[in-house]
């Protein structure tokens, strides 16, 4: 086994124990990225001697650090110091950032090594698509916008790496590419340094391959973890709330099967699953997050359209056009529509289930020729500002290819969500077995 | 007259009929800022090289230029290509940024000419004040925290300078300076490139010297402007709300005088004028706004807590480290109840009034010594994202000092409510007669 394949998790372990220098860690993720980024294109941006100097010469400040020396991704929609900010777009300045988005400071701080760029789809929201494939497929999508940091944890070129979520652009990526994803409570973590796609709703996210390490760097982000109200000892007593959402006539087979057997193999464990459905406004909500997303995402390229002619994509034009019109008629009804639901959604969970469990997807990755997949099971709760996080649940036996699942939680009750996908991912995702964990 | 007290419609009127030069506004804008600086002190960084760079090259694209040649004050929390983002604090890197604000983007676009960098309040929101003086009176306060911005428009500096507003921070200055200020509705442009304070309520604003002003960098912004609502010709038929808030009790003798004495001058030009009490759930606002912005403004100063120890002011670390315990207790239902009388407040608007009138601040500027002021009569509007202006309204006859009012829409009413003001400035503020407009 080399460096590269170490979870987060693992390769602190193993450096607290003298098994493994963070230099050792850095040239097995180089040599990986070397091997595979022609067939898997995750990278728009490498940085090799930026990770030696930053190895060389790790933060000042004081204090425990709890990402020493692990290799990060950034979507390249995320200003990153020295590196340039593409977006994917002709249609962007390609000059250096001279300063690190807000939470990629926190990332140093906590001397992890930011290695470069991942690809996305333009402006994370349209245009060009990333050239990423599936590291399991290279015919298929790894899922867009993040998806060169989705594909760069999954092929093992780091264990960590940073995406954005305006409908499903964590979530999703990390099903299709059999990883784990996390996407916080909106707003609890700094957006400063991050293009806009649509404010309201826009959240950032992280790939890993472990559900522990999506937990430590929430921690390494200073995100409040409330004490956790999940099991200590399994998950007997657990609530978990099967929602099938308003959207399930979308489910693929894949989809509609993996969700039913996490069901029976959580039952089995000693969870009690309870069928929720959501109240009818929830129906609204897709349709509500289309329009903020189209009216927002208008106001954001603003600048671009003004300044960048026909370097911006037409469907970006034709968004900023039509954004005026979509403000004034139809954004407030949409923005008062998801507001209106969020604490109805909170509301749900007192004396209800500890989490939701749902799918993340219709069903495994598309080929590439089909788009990057939809993000209808997704959508929602990014709009609801809800915490969700995706887990791996094998592979689906007709394609071979990962799928997985999604839990999601009332706002700010991230800590216990994480808490509990730890305990869930241990029941459903075979790579997860105790056993394995503790090697 | 110098070119420097002109207003931005007298200019441009100025220079397309020959009668002045961009080279003239600007030398004589330099000229003041000269004389004045010393006294005023509204400035933190100064670029006159750039700004004849600036008239030397203007921006090639295509299409009319609204702004052409105008010299523009920048809040110095806001990115400026070229120029450093002190955000008036030792914790903020002073490195020279890359790349503009978005909206700073657009003013260039319309070939307007990037002056340099206003002083605020440190972050916009604690820590240390300005230094600015109100030009009206050096022992008084411009106004938290967009005070160099309203400061150098009211000192005939610049004729158009821009500011945020979280509570207070642009129609406050605005009145305390006797000039004119204008928050659009939240989200109406974008603030990519601006340090957040709190992200779901902060709103970029700007000062000027006429209320066409406001208008028109309105549309240079692209800002959607409705078809206008209001009188073609006058006030006649216009019905006016007269809002006390539930704060009148902090109102101060000078503040109920001229909300009187608008009030009486509106009728007598015809406007109706009904007294409008804001339904119960409304009194809760501006502790929800407190609220708000100490959770999400702790949330935005995370990397600066971390990262540069006690170069960040106490006030803003205990922000942070309070932020946590406010976000999981206290941040949902403040952002909840703000989001459900958003709606509620619109409502009030069909059937119902044009427009709101109200204060703008409890009295005049408060001496130095007293602090920055009170945004109490500002922050109910901010939280419920409407758009606001503030209008001149003379002077208040005990201290001498400037003093106004602020009109007041449902969101989205940005165009309707720029129209309205100009006709309720033309009524109100003595430096705005018609006869002076046309001259």
């Amino acid at each position: 086994m080399t460096a590269n394949q170490l979870t987060v998790s693992q390769a602190l372990e193993r450096m607290r124990r003298g098994l493994l220098s963070p230099q050792e860690l850095l040239t097995d993720c180089l040599d990986r990225i070397r091997q595979k980024e022609d067939s898997t294109q995750a990278w728009l941006h490498l940085d090799a001697e930026a990770a030696q100097r930053s190895l060389a010469a790790p933060d000042k400040a004081a204090g425990q650090r709890l990402l020493p020396g692990i290799p990060v991704g950034i979507k390249d929609i995320i200003d990153v110091r020295g590196m340039p900010t593409s977006c994917n777009s002709p249609a962007s300045s390609h000059d250096a950032a001279t300063r690190d988005a807000a939470f990629v400071g926190l990332l140093r701080a906590q001397d992890a090594v930011i290695l470069g760029k991942t690809d996305t789809v333009e402006f994370a929201s349209g245009g060009r698509r990333a050239r990423t494939r599936n590291p399991h497929d290279p015919l298929r999508t790894p899922g867009a916008s993040s998806s060169g940091s989705a594909a760069a944890v999954a092929d093992f070129m780091v264990p960590l790496a940073f995406g954005t979520q305006t409908a499903g652009s964590v979530i999703r990526p990390a099903v299709f590419c059999g990883i784990y994803g996390f996407k916080p409570s909106h707003g609890a973590i700094s957006l400063e340094g991050v293009k806009p796609v649509a404010p309201s709703v826009d959240t950032l996210g992280w790939f890993t391959r472990s559900a522990a390490d999506l937990a430590l760097v929430a921690g390494g982000l200073g995100l409040a973890l409330p004490a956790a109200t999940a099991p200590s000892v399994g998950l007997k007593g657990l609530r978990l709330g099967l929602c099938r959402t308003p959207y399930w006539h979308r489910a693929e087979l894949a989809g509609r099967a993996v969700l039913d057997r996490v069901a029976d193999r959580l039952s089995a464990a000693g969870a009690e699953l309870v069928e929720i459905t959501l109240p009818a406004p929830f129906d609204g909500l897709a349709e509500a997050l289309d329009i903020i997303s189209q009216a927002e995402g208008g106001r954001a390229l603003q600048t671009e359209y003004v300044t960048q002619g026909t370097r911006l994509a037409p469907d970006f034009r034709q968004r900023v056009e039509q954004a005026s019109a979509l403000s004034a008629n139809e954004l407030l009804p949409a923005l008062d529509l998801v507001a209106a639901c969020r604490p109805a959604f909170d509301a749900l969970f007192r004396d209800g289930p500890d989490a939701l469990i749902t799918l993340a997807a219709p069903g495994v990755a598309p080929l590439l020729a089909k788009g990057t997949g939809d993000p209808i099971f997704c959508g929602m709760w990014t709009a609801l500002h809800a915490p969700t996080l995706a887990i791996p649940a094998g592979r689906d036996p007709t394609s071979g290819m990962p799928i997985g699942i999604q839990i999601v939680g009332a706002r700010q009750s991230d800590g216990a969500l994480l808490a509990l996908g730890e305990w869930i991912a241990k029941v459903i995702d075979p790579a997860a077995s105790p056993a394995r964990e503790e090697n």
